[in-house]
């Protein structure tokens, strides 16, 4: 952290202000030019608030320029980090390091005969996850919420038919109890900043899906992953899901630049998806063929039996047969990024 | 909700189409023109989804006419809303319909000294409830996170001092049992839609100060003050506080047109935060007396005794002196706008 | 301007990058602290690109300490500009340093009885300028474009009826010789960063009205005004109108915190238009109330004798009436805030 | 269009509102339903503005069906356009209907020696096309802002060397007549909604490649294009170079999804960049690939001899090495999207 003194600040004053920052633990670095005076803070500078500093009335500007993040911060971790899922059926999943994860299925689990229909066509098509919801954060109280518990016993049971693992949304951290054969947990983008409940998942061991907040900077997303690391759980899977903008063309603007990003400052892998980024099933295979492109580490896609009678977002669902034209495409995708689906 | 039909849609496909609707609990209004054949539907429309049914292969446009909220609708409640808050000195307060709430104090309660000495000073320029945070969200899990419990005693402490009402932010349900002595509760904008909180918070019979999320829309604000309505309580305070911009002059954009909007759909009453909108003390008073000139209810505003040595957010705040002066200016913006503070 | 230099660069690599920072024409001040080796520009940096400094392999961070304009920069011109403009009837009005200025007219210019009757009812409330648009930026090639030079000729009409000095928009320079008797000259927000058309306006000595792109900083809008100013026009009126935003409830986000933003940074009056910010005539007047609480110095308001016939924009105009009664009520804030109106 | 009338309005008042409609030359189709009446207008509405009829008592809502462009509408031009482009050496260019077209070149020209170096290194590596700036909008009045005339000479001459067609940007109409020579004019984004450049456009006969502006809607693109379509110029190639959003990581955001709906909507080949969208070097590879995929008809990438040494934009641009192998990347996607390169 570099902070510019003001011009005509006595050097007694800049000394006790340096005493001060000193004992707050960190090491203070100063040089005094023929017009400013600048200072350099040395060592671990995370706990150090840049708006605080800025209050002070010594002080001209601050700059940050190590990252204000540790353990998801690649600078500590060089190797890209791979989540690895075991599997009831014969082959484990992994997501990052190489290895791509698909993860599909419906918004919301709606029946048995649903959501067991969706998992074998999306397992057969080469999905290596189900996803489906079952505690549904909606926009209004009057919509559709969710089959909650009941819908969790059908996606395990989708899982027992199928043996692929799942992945599913978890809202508050009471429900984490009933989560126990869940394989992935979700964190939906209007939870990412829910500090509360990222730190419980710090003490939970499984892996974690963490949507990117629909108006969260890069650098808030890797922020509320390293939440979750402090705890002690570092298998976090990122997800980029389109952000608000202007335009109401499509739901969201999905940001794929995050992905290069992403994996820039981060050993974390990245996923993307398309469905809700876009809102529209026509440009699912668009996005999902750049999202590949763009280096992502896997895709989550809405798939549905019968779109239009979807409990909710049918719109941006696509059906059993484009999802398996749409894989078929993707593999050779995959191969010019020489990755493993 | 008016559905526009595709055109060349047989009239066996429309008829099908309107049985499923009305099966669904509202009644279909038929209209055919000699090009365009539109469906109306009549009735309570909040739980159809227009995402649903803009998915189906026979509609070409879906048109929300009614507003999706009820118990926050103007329309059903002509009458703007007081909150009254009962108050341990002489006088209660109250916020709407006419009477202005001036909530005032430090982002986080640091020490005894601190907040006792904040709020006598704003009590004594006139400010009718004490804020303090004691659970902080903070970007960073290395950052002050608040005094927890501890600052809450502190609070409970001034209130008692002072006869004060206290304003504080509540981040998870679990909380709740140590706010019994809390006067208002106060939602933060990254959990305005943390939807699991929000049906909690109908149960609860307090006050709720509600803050927009950075990037929600007015209509998102309505529908999660909807949330806790639905619940049975009533009593919500909704709070601007900024929406995210491409400009970081200002930490975010205040966007004072949501007061004539808010109050044009709802009866609730809306305050107005500008220490956290601008993050910039100097631009308070400007942005307090365009709030009120704009019809606000009331403000939220920082004041610190030592704002550079805040434990947080001392770059936004302002201090005992510049409040009481604003207070006086404040009177003026009052009587302008024929309300009591 | 701070350079930050990467850490491990030799000190002949760095004496070599400051040899051809100083052939650039500054001076460069160096400071050597045990981990941090940091470099100031000391004079004129407006004319240093921070980009290109950053991509140098050498430097890790760049700061700007020094706004990039001069002339529109209070630092160096610490009075408000006041822009006076001659009128042909008895009072001459001015807009900055205390005085408001208050300009309404319909947004298109459509028939003389309509031009000549807008402009007595707002000179009679009080307005001190009459605008009306002859040549209309529209975002379709298909909607009505103004009536040009003859809408002029109308504008120009209701100038000699009334005495009140005209503002009009100029799309492009070549119409500027048909501006001679227009009184101020306005640059739309289409047209902010239309730097050809900034220039050449510097060589023009009309006052320009210039408004802030919609998605424009605070910066950029000062930037755009030194454009002007570097050609020898410094009679520049800054004018908010408006942001875009996620939210489409309004037409955009007006930025009321930019009034006390561009008058800290800058001597230039400000003014505010609440009219095309909102899109919604029951807006304008809160707005216009909030505006000058916020510290503007005048308003730029649509008022049309017929909204709902308005060939463009009616759904933003309030009528002469409305006008008349918003004048009242502004009068007793323009005398809080000790204004002029 | 549709238009929803207000509960309440007598027939009477329809009646009128009708033949009013009428006389503006569209049919009005009237749907009575049992508790909303709505009106269809029938023929081409693109002249008819929904925000005056939004401003009419008796409207409740308005709904565009059709798009308010008609050239650049692929309902009407089903094929997608191919533009053809005439070389000086052996073989003509096309951009669209399966050909892709590749422009490189420095963000500025700024000598001989680097325009013929850069022009030879990529048509080597296979671009089809070179780009340089001679006339170069520049936020800063201060900032270096491009060679004009001299620079375009020197593009000329490095056509004249290497046979590739040349693409520069126009900044205003009177440049036209130095434009002889030039093979594709570009409009860079903050001349998007510059309507009397594009008006002017219309009449001129070589390909526009036209940028959208870094916060217009893919409609707003759309009705730029129509503008200069309107006057009878259909060559225009579109282009995405990124948004505006709330995080500065990346410059801008690239809306990756404006390809798929521009495509949809439009018959217009559309293009990328990848270097002012991001702004930085490294991601331009990443950001490539992911356009080819998700359908772009081709690319504008900024490469620079010396990217240190550039008067602007150093740090987005990519060396003449990096160049080459990208080429090498991309020959591979543009064959899974069996795209001609």
């Amino acid at each position: 952290m570099i902070i510019a003194i003001k011009p005509g600040t006595t050097k007694e004053d800049i000394r006790a202000f340096i005493a001060r920052m000193e004992s707050q633990g960190v090491k203070v670095d100063y040089s005094e030019g023929a017009s400013q005076t600048v200072l350099g803070l040395v060592g671990d500078t995370t706990g150090i608030s840049e708006e605080t500093l800025s209050a002070h009335h010594l002080v001209e500007k601050v700059i940050r320029v190590q990252e204000p993040y540790k353990r998801a911060n690649r600078m500590f971790h060089p190797q890209d980090t791979r989540i690895d899922i075991p599997a009831a059926d014969d082959s484990p999943r992994s997501i990052g390091g190489g290895q791509l994860g698909i993860i599909a299925g419906p918004c919301s689990v709606e029946t048995r005969e649903q959501i067991v229909a969706v998992a074998r066509a999306v397992k057969q098509a080469g999905a290596g996850f189900l996803r489906g919801g079952a505690f549904k954060p909606r926009t209004s109280p009057y919509s559709f919420q969710g089959l909650g518990c009941e819908g969790l016993d059908l996606l395990l049971e989708a899982k027992k038919e199928t043996g692929l693992p799942i992945v599913t949304e978890l809202m508050a951290i009471h429900q984490l109890e009933l989560f126990d054969e869940v394989d992935v947990i979700q964190i939906g983008a209007r939870n990412m900043q829910n500090f509360t409940l990222l730190k419980e998942l710090g003490c939970c061991r499984k892996p974690i899906l963490l949507k990117r907040g629909y108006a969260c900077t890069i650098t808030e997303l890797l922020m509320a992953a390293e939440y979750i690391m402090a705890g002690g759980n570092d298998k976090i899977i990122l997800c980029e899901r389109g952000i608000r903008s202007f335009d109401s063309f499509t739901r969201n603007v999905l940001d794929l630049a995050a992905i290069p990003a992403l994996k820039k400052k981060s050993h974390l892998p990245v996923i993307v998806d398309p469905s809700h980024a876009t809102g529209l099933a026509w440009m699912v295979p668009a996005m999902a063929k750049a999202a590949l492109a763009a280096g992502a580490d896997g895709l989550i896609i809405e798939v549905h039996n019968n779109p239009e009678a979807a409990l909710c977002d049918g719109e941006q669902s696509i059906t059993p047969d484009q999802f398996g034209t749409l894989m078929t495409v993707l593999r050779k995708y995959a191969a010019l990024e020489e990755k493993t689906l």
